[in-house]
C-alpha cells in the first residue's frame, strides 16, 4: 500500500495479524489492495451493508471490484441493531450460497457496528470460516471493528452468539465519514477518548485542543484521532485477543453505560452517549478509592466539550440502573467489578467496589439533583 | 486418568490439545474426571442430548454430576439430522443464558453425530466460546466427535454454517453402545474401516478377522477399533485442523456417499452404507487410474462381511446422482475431485477425475446391473 496520506497501523497477532489503513480516497482503491493481499479473483465476495449505507456507497465499491475483475454480491440489511440476529445470519448465510462463496471467499462489512459484527460472524461461521474485510463507515466503528469480536443478539442478551474472528485488515475511508449528524460524530469521538481515557494522557490533551477540528470533521484531524484510538485498541487486542484480563480494561464506562442503554430503551441514548456518562462515574469511583477527584472533573470538563452527555437523563430510574447492573452474576455479592481511573490515561480493574457506592454516585450524575 | 482397560490417545494440536478416552464404566467417572482437569464447580454446566439417548443416560450423568458438587442442566432436542438448525442453536443459547452458563462454563454433547455438531456450535459461539466435553453415544460418533468440526445446516446446505471447536476431551463410554441397533452398528463400523482404508492396511485386516466380535459389540474388539479408527483421525487432524489439504483424504467414499444419501432422501440410507457404497466407487476408480483392480474386490468384499451395501439402490437414478456431485463447484469443467485409495490403507486425492469415468462406476454399481 503506498505512503501518501494515509495512516497504516498493525494489528498483532502472529499470525493472524492484519493492517488498518485510515485515510482519504481509499474506498476506490479496494480492488487493487484485495490484489495486492492476494485475494483470489476467482472467488466470488459477499459485501454486506446496511440500508443507510448502501446507497451513499455500495454502487461505487461495487464500480471497483468490478473492474479489478473481482465478481460482488451485496446484501442489504436494515439499519439498527434488530439486524444482528439468527434470522439474519440465516438470510445471509443463504445469500453466501446463491452467491457461490466458497471457502477462498471474502465477505466485507461497509458499515457501522452493527454490519460489522454481523458479517463478521457470518465470515466466521460460513464454511466454518472465511475471509472477512471491515470497511467502517462510522467514526464509532472505529472500535468495534478493530479487535476480532463478532457477534449477533439473542432476545435474551446481547452478543451473546458471537465469534473471535480477525479481520484481513480495516479499511477507513475518511470520506465516509462526511454524511455523519453531528450527534453521530460526538458519541463516536466518546470511544476515541475512552481511548486515550485508558491508555494514553497526551491524546486526551490533544483530543482537548483539537475539539472544534474534531467535531468539524476535519480529514487531519479526524485521521490522526482515528489512527491513535485505533492504536490503543490494537496494542491491548494484541496483549489479549480472547479478553481474559488486559482486554477488559476496553469496557471503561461500559457498566453504567450498558445499564442506561438497557433502561433508557436502546436508540434513546447513543451507546457513545452512555458509556460518556458511564466515564464521568468511573472517575467519580476513582475519588472514592482515594485518587484525585481532579479525574472527575476533567473527564467531565472534556465530556462537555465535545457536546455529550455527563448526568443521567432524569427519565432513567436509579432502582432499574441497579438492578441492570446487578443482574449481572458476578455482582451479585455487594461488591462489583469496574474499570477505574487511576489518572487521566490509565485505568485499574477492581473487583471490590461497593454496590452502595455505585449507588451514591448513580444518585449524584442524576439530572435534576 | 487411571489405567485399567481405558484406552487413552492425544489429538496433538498444541495448545488446545486434548485427549480421547476410551473404555467402559467410564459416564459414571466423569464428575472425577471434570475434577482432575481443573473444571471450575462453580460454573453451570449444560448438558444437550436427544430424545433417544436423554431416557438412557441423562438422569445417571446428571447425578453423577451432582455427587461430584457440580451444577447441571440437561437440554433435550429431538432426534435427528432436522434438530441441526439455527432455531435449535437459539434454544440452545437460550437455556444457556437461563442456566446461567458463564464463561469457564461447559457445554457437553451426549448422543450421536448430530447432537455432538449441535452442542459443539453452541459451545463455539455462546459467549464467543466455552467448553466443550464430547461423549458420543453411537460407532458412527467415534469420526465426528473427535477434530473439531461442529455446524448447523441451513436450508440450501448441509453444515454450512459452524466453527472448528476442538474438545476439552472426548469420553467414550463402550457401555453406551449396547444398545445400538444392527443396522446402526454396521453403518458405524463402516467409518471405521474407512479410517483403515486411507491409512493402516493392517488394521484393515485385523477389522476383517475380528468382523463377528466387532458385530456383536465384544468390548475388548470394539474398545480397539475405535481407538485405531480415533488413532487415524487424530494424527490427520493434528497435521491439518483446518482442511488445508490432507485432512481431505477423510472425504474417502463420501463424494458419492454424500449425493446417495440426498438422492436416496436423507434417512434412507444411513451415512455409513452411502459411503460403503462410494468407497467401492472410489475404489473402482483406483483401478481406472491403473492401479490393483484387487483394491476394489477387497474392499467390497470386506464392507459385505460388515453386512453393509456394495451396491446403488436401483430406486436412485443416476442422472440425479451425478447432478448432485456436479452441484457442487469445483467439478464445473468435467474434472472432478476424489479421494482414490492406491492400495489398501493408503490414498490420494486426484482432481483430475473424468467425470464420464465416475458416470461409468454410478451405473456399474447399480443394482440389477
Amino acid at each position: 500500500m503506498a505512503a501518501g496520506e494515509t495512516r497504516e497501523l498493525t494489528v498483532d497477532l502472529g499470525e493472524r495479524s492484519y493492517p488498518i489503513y485510515i485515510g482519504t480516497g481509499l474506498i476506490i482503491r479496494i480492488g487493487e489492495i484485495f490484489k495486492e493481499r492476494a485475494i483470489p479473483v476467482k472467488s466470488p465476495i459477499l459485501l454486506v451493508t446496511d440500508s443507510s449505507v448502501a446507497d451513499l456507497y455500495a454502487d461505487r465499491v461495487e464500480e471497483v471490484f468490478a473492474n479489478a475483475g473481482y465478481t460482488v454480491t451485496t446484501a442489504v440489511v436494515p439499519s439498527g441493531e434488530t439486524s444482528k440476529s439468527l434470522e439474519m445470519l440465516d438470510e445471509l448465510i443463504g445469500a453466501a450460497l446463491e452467491a457461490g462463496l466458497d471457502r477462498k471467499s471474502t465477505v466485507i462489512a461497509l458499515g457501522g457496528g452493527v454490519v460489522g459484527d454481523l458479517a463478521g460472524f457470518v465470515a466466521a461461521s460460513y464454511m466454518r470460516g472465511v475471509r472477512f474485510v471491515q470497511i467502517p463507515t462510522t467514526i464509532l466503528a472505529h472500535d468495534s471493528s478493530v479487535g476480532g469480536k463478532v457477534a449477533v443478539n439473542h432476545r435474551l442478551a446481547k452478543n451473546i452468539i458471537g465469534a473471535f474472528h480477525q479481520p484481513e485488515f480495516v479499511l477507513y475511508d475518511l470520506d465516509t465519514l462526511a454524511s455523519l449528524p453531528l450527534r453521530e460524530v460526538r458519541a463516536g469521538l466518546s470511544e476515541v477518548i475512552k481511548h486515550g481515557l485508558i491508555w494514553n494522557a497526551d491524546f486526551v490533551a490533544w483530543c482537548d485542543e483539537n475539539a472544534d477540528k474534531l467535531l468539524s470533521l476535519d480529514s487531519e484531524a479526524l485521521g490522526y484521532a482515528l489512527y491513535e484510538g485505533c492504536k490503543v485498541k490494537s496494542i491491548v487486542v494484541s496483549r489479549d485477543e480472547r479478553e481474559n484480563d488486559l482486554r477488559a480494561i476496553l469496557n471503561l464506562g461500559h457498566t453504567i453505560g450498558h445499564a442506561l442503554e438497557a433502561v433508557a430503551g436502546y436508540g434513546e441514548l447513543l451507546h457513545g452517549e452512555a458509556i460518556a456518562i458511564g466515564m464521568v462515574g468511573s472517575a467519580r469511583l476513582a475519588a472514592k478509592f482515594g485518587y484525585s477527584s481532579e479525574i472527575a472533573e476533567e473527564t467531565e470538563r472534556i465530556f462537555k466539550k465535545f457536546g455529550l452527555p455527563v448526568r443521567i437523563p432524569a427519565s432513567c430510574d436509579p432502582e432499574e440502573i441497579m438492578s441492570a447492573m446487578l443482574h449481572d452474576k458476578k455482582f451479585s455479592e455487594g461488591k462489583m467489578v469496574f474499570v477505574v481511573p487511576t489518572a487521566i490515561g490509565s485505568v485499574e480493574i477492581r473487583n471490590d467496589v461497593p454496590s452502595s457506592w455505585v449507588r451514591e454516585i448513580v444518585d449524584e450524575l442524576r439530572e435534576g439533583n
